[in-house]
């Protein structure tokens, strides 16, 4: 069937999305072309828009619409510990838990030599540089996998010399989880970690 | 973790679209953040597009650039014979055949009691206007579900009296599945369809 040029386009730009394949973005074209104008029009300018507003914070990278964002600007964090982890995401996951006081740093990524990714890559210089003497400790929250550990070994070679604490978090079976689906790996982690009660 | 307002509407603009639910939305909206300004650009372009130049063909309901659609312009095709199918997408998978040489009738929607879709919310009316004494057969290429079923039966019902062939697609496994993953439904109608060789 020979799609109306539009329609294609818009299928071919869908597919640029992480996620979404030939047919997942046709799916989503003719759901668009069904929805009110109104509506795609909102769509249309929300992504406008966030390019327009949303940058990254000066100082951590995190992702904000004034800059320095609000965990950098604010005068009721702790700056004495500094949060690092790889993605603006992985913000949001450490904010939910309510227990983290401290500031953050978003390293944009981590270290992946498959992909061609390097410490150059990353935003290591400017952690590094804010590694000064009121620092008093460094979590390194990268993701539990083979990358974000990479990431975390090297990452505390560097900063270990500055005379900063440098910790990792710590990896085990999930909370609400059970024994049965936790992978080897994982399992030898818990053990690894085990703490006494 | 407080989102920059821009991303929180992209956020929510997102997560009106089928299948993307709030963390789907949360993952979309962060990759349109890292994405270089061009390409979102095409996209929020592509969306506006779409609505813009691409209507309903006055004919058949298909969707189109131009009115009428390609297929009931066309002088190649055969327009003794109407697949009546449920939805623009349901005229690609039926092009992608190479069988079909006829023309198209798009109901938009099928009878849905439960979603409160009655005869006068789908193209009905115009199709039967279509059913004159040049058309031999109309295929019910409806879905092959409870709605489908139903809207194909009622449709067979209307076209009946005014002497056209009414035929409906087979049902039955589909080519290349085992009838191991068959469901009761579909493997009875498979057997019920039976043809001799």
């Amino acid at each position: 069937m020979s799609l109306p040029g539009p329609l294609l386009r818009l299928i071919e730009e869908l597919q640029h999305l992480p996620g979404i394949g030939p047919k997942g973005a046709q799916r989503l074209a003719f759901h668009i072309l069904k929805t009110p104008r109104e509506q795609t029009e909102r769509l249309a300018d929300a992504v406008r828009q966030v390019k327009e507003h949303v940058t990254y914070c000066s100082v951590c990278s995190n992702i904000t619409d004034a800059d320095p964002c609000t965990y950098c600007s604010s005068d009721t964090r702790d700056r004495t510990v500094i949060c690092v982890v790889e993605e603006p995401q992985n913000v949001s996951a450490v904010e939910r838990t309510r227990e983290f006081k401290g500031i953050y740093h978003v390293l944009m990524g981590a270290l992946s030599p498959l992909q061609g990714i390097g410490p150059d890559d990353l935003k290591i210089k400017s952690l590094l540089a804010r590694v000064t003497n009121g620092v008093a400790e460094v979590i390194l929250a990268t993701n539990p996998n083979v990358e974000g550990e990479a990431t975390a070994i090297y990452l505390a070679r560097l900063l270990k010399p500055l005379g900063v604490k440098v910790t990792r978090i710590a990896m085990g079976v999930p909370v609400g989880s059970d024994l049965e689906y936790a992978d080897e790996v994982t399992m030898h982690k818990a053990l690894e970690g085990r703490r006494e009660v």
